[in-house]
């Protein structure tokens, strides 16, 4: 086995690109490459040479589809069926590990029954909810219940935003500032993103921003939110001339995944939020790629234990780049995969640019069929 | 001598406030008074109960006229006259310690001239330059050339906001956004913020926002923004609601003071900015108090040794405080002393409330006074 230090591993060449890219997708580089890179974590080294059949003389083509589960040491158990059933109300618990900016992830399905939870991590005794207008009336109750039950000392506000990506800019976050001021918060306030990506991105940038720094907590209701947008503190808004232009880095004091709010997700977002955890399978982690691969169906269904374990494992791969890299310094931007022009074209430049072989393309075909991301009849 | 750990120190009562307060300036206490506290810093622990001529067992009232130059430990030389001339190319360093976020200060007559001191803290080959219509007459062509001189790989764009406080605002900060995504500026920019107080504030924001963060300098013209509003990382805008309320802490590469610039300052500036000076002196060091008292008609004369060490004093202390508390959760709220309702009002109500006596009223209307700051009829 060759030593560890000389794998190559999966990433991003020739330079990482960001998503904060002024109108120049054209040079951006979102492809998939084999480099050897300082950066790259524990895991992706404890793929060994081996089980990965490359040729070390030749070039450097991943055969992925002889990637098994021959990984001897990963954080993460290999799960080649959907893991038992086990009370749903423990949550599962991803640390996002920062220093003292530190936090933790709560997974698990009822989670907003727990009272206790997200009471634990609310500063002060003014909270202010930031949702839209699709999921204020299914969930919004519900959450201002878990902040003040058996809490009566706490007083609860809400600002509700129109839903969608276009009103991810500074008109409508000026909302969020108007509300938090008209209400009187002063720097011991909590504000509580209850939403998708959009109201996560835009709640946090607020919390950054009001009084120079309140303390936030992240409730994402999206299969997206849940498994990326809500954990690693990048917050922001769009400008007219380009995306998530305007923000900041900035750490909430947890992330609560309450599995049940993916009840009411509809088809459309399920899939793009899947997206996201095809993702991780592709950027570093071959041994989860394996288990969607067996498990898309129960995904689809949306199993409550399959889904538990995709999340749990995204955020762990999320959680442990952001760790390494929280300002993308470099290996932070492999998480960019797809978000410029999507996994599909990706996956065929990297082809056409000879950096990944026919089988892995065919794999990557497969499973976004198999997760409905694109069409059938879809030629390779 | 009683031992240091026991001594009276000047400090707000009875909490701190802060300049964020919202519609409720009248609960704000920003007055002076004589308590023990923990952050208090060493500096002021070194003024010896014995020179400040405490009643021990009486009322706690300092007896500020009997504060002398006793002052056994202290980082700044007691300066009972002007210091002597010296090489005013030279720069006074002032260090702000913050960790990895610590920054000079430089300090010094024509350092505008030293092109290799700006150069240096420049990051990227794009640079930012944020400005006023005031001030861009004046300066920005001495700036751009500093950047550019020898060093043509560097290109400059600027950005001139109308000047006042008036336009501290979010439509005024999105043309610093517009101007750097239209210039495409990516993360490896730098912004310089060649102004006052809002232009700092201002330009210090969009440099925290701008793709969630990129590198800045300050470039103070104005003496309230050379000894107080460009150290120490605060920077922000105002809500129609109330001053400061949106803004990020965040620590500029370095602060370059040019003492000439002051030379085009209009006389209300000057003095406005000497208030700031003074305030140093009442919170936390009564020599520097002292040699205000000597020195104000050489400040008000533009004395450039006077003002230098003034604005060194002034730095020293305030860089002090912050590396103490960076986010102001106690002792940097003592640095808002009369930015609600002013040092007279200040002092007023402390000697209202017995907190100061008639001789410490006395002398702060004087500097006051001497500083032009209030009118010579103005009865205590």
């Amino acid at each position: 086995m060759a030593s560890s230090a000389t794998l190559p591993t999966l990433h991003f060449s020739p330079k990482p690109s960001t998503d904060s890219s002024i109108g120049r997708s054209e040079t951006c580089n979102l492809f998939l490459r084999f480099r050897n890179h300082d950066l790259v974590s524990r895991r992706s080294f404890s793929v060994s040479f081996d089980s990965l059949g490359l040729n070390r003389s030749g070039t450097p083509v991943l055969k992925f589809d002889r990637i098994r589960s021959k990984i001897s040491a990963s954080s993460a158990q290999v799960m080649e069926q959907s893991p038992r059933k086990t009370d749903s109300r423990v949550p599962t618990i991803v640390d996002v590990d920062l220093g003292d900016r530190s936090y933790p992830i709560y997974i698990g399905s009822g989670l907003l029954e727990e009272h206790d939870l997200l009471q634990r991590h609310v500063h002060g005794k003014r909270v202010l909810v930031v949702t839209n207008t699709t999921v204020a009336p299914l969930y919004l109750d519900k959450v201002i219940n878990a902040l003040t039950s058996g809490n009566p000392n706490v007083s609860v506000e809400s600002v509700i935003l129109p839903d969608g990506e276009k009103y991810k800019d500074m008109d409508t976050l000026m909302k969020v500032f108007d509300k938090a001021i008209e209400s009187r918060l002063d720097r011991r306030c909590t504000f509580v993103a209850l939403g998708g990506g959009v109201i996560g991105d835009m709640c946090g940038f607020a919390a950054a921003a009001f009084l120079r720094g309140v303390n936030f907590i992240q409730i994402p209701t999206t299969v997206m939110a849940q498994v990326d947008s809500s954990v690693g503190g990048k917050t922001g808004i769009n400008h007219r001339l380009g995306k998530n232009l305007i923000g900041a880095f900035y750490q909430p004091q947890c992330v609560l995944i309450d599995t049940e709010t993916l009840n009411t997700l509809p088809e459309r977002e399920l899939a793009s939020g899947l997206a996201e955890v095809v993702k991780y399978g592709l950027i570093r982690d071959p041994e989860f790629f394996d288990w969607q691969e067996k498990n898309m169906q129960a995904l689809l269904a949306r199993d409550p234990s399959a889904l538990a374990y995709a999340i749990k494992r995204s955020c762990e791969n999320k959680a442990e780049v952001v760790s390494l890299d929280e300002k993308e310094g470099g290996l932070r931007a492999t998480l960019n995969l797809g978000h410029t022009f999507g996994h599909v074209m990706a996956v065929d430049m990297s082809h056409r640019l000879g950096w990944i072989d026919d089988s892995i393309v065919k794999r990557v075909y497969n499973i976004l069929q198999l997760a409905k991301l694109i069409p059938p009849h879809l030629k390779l």
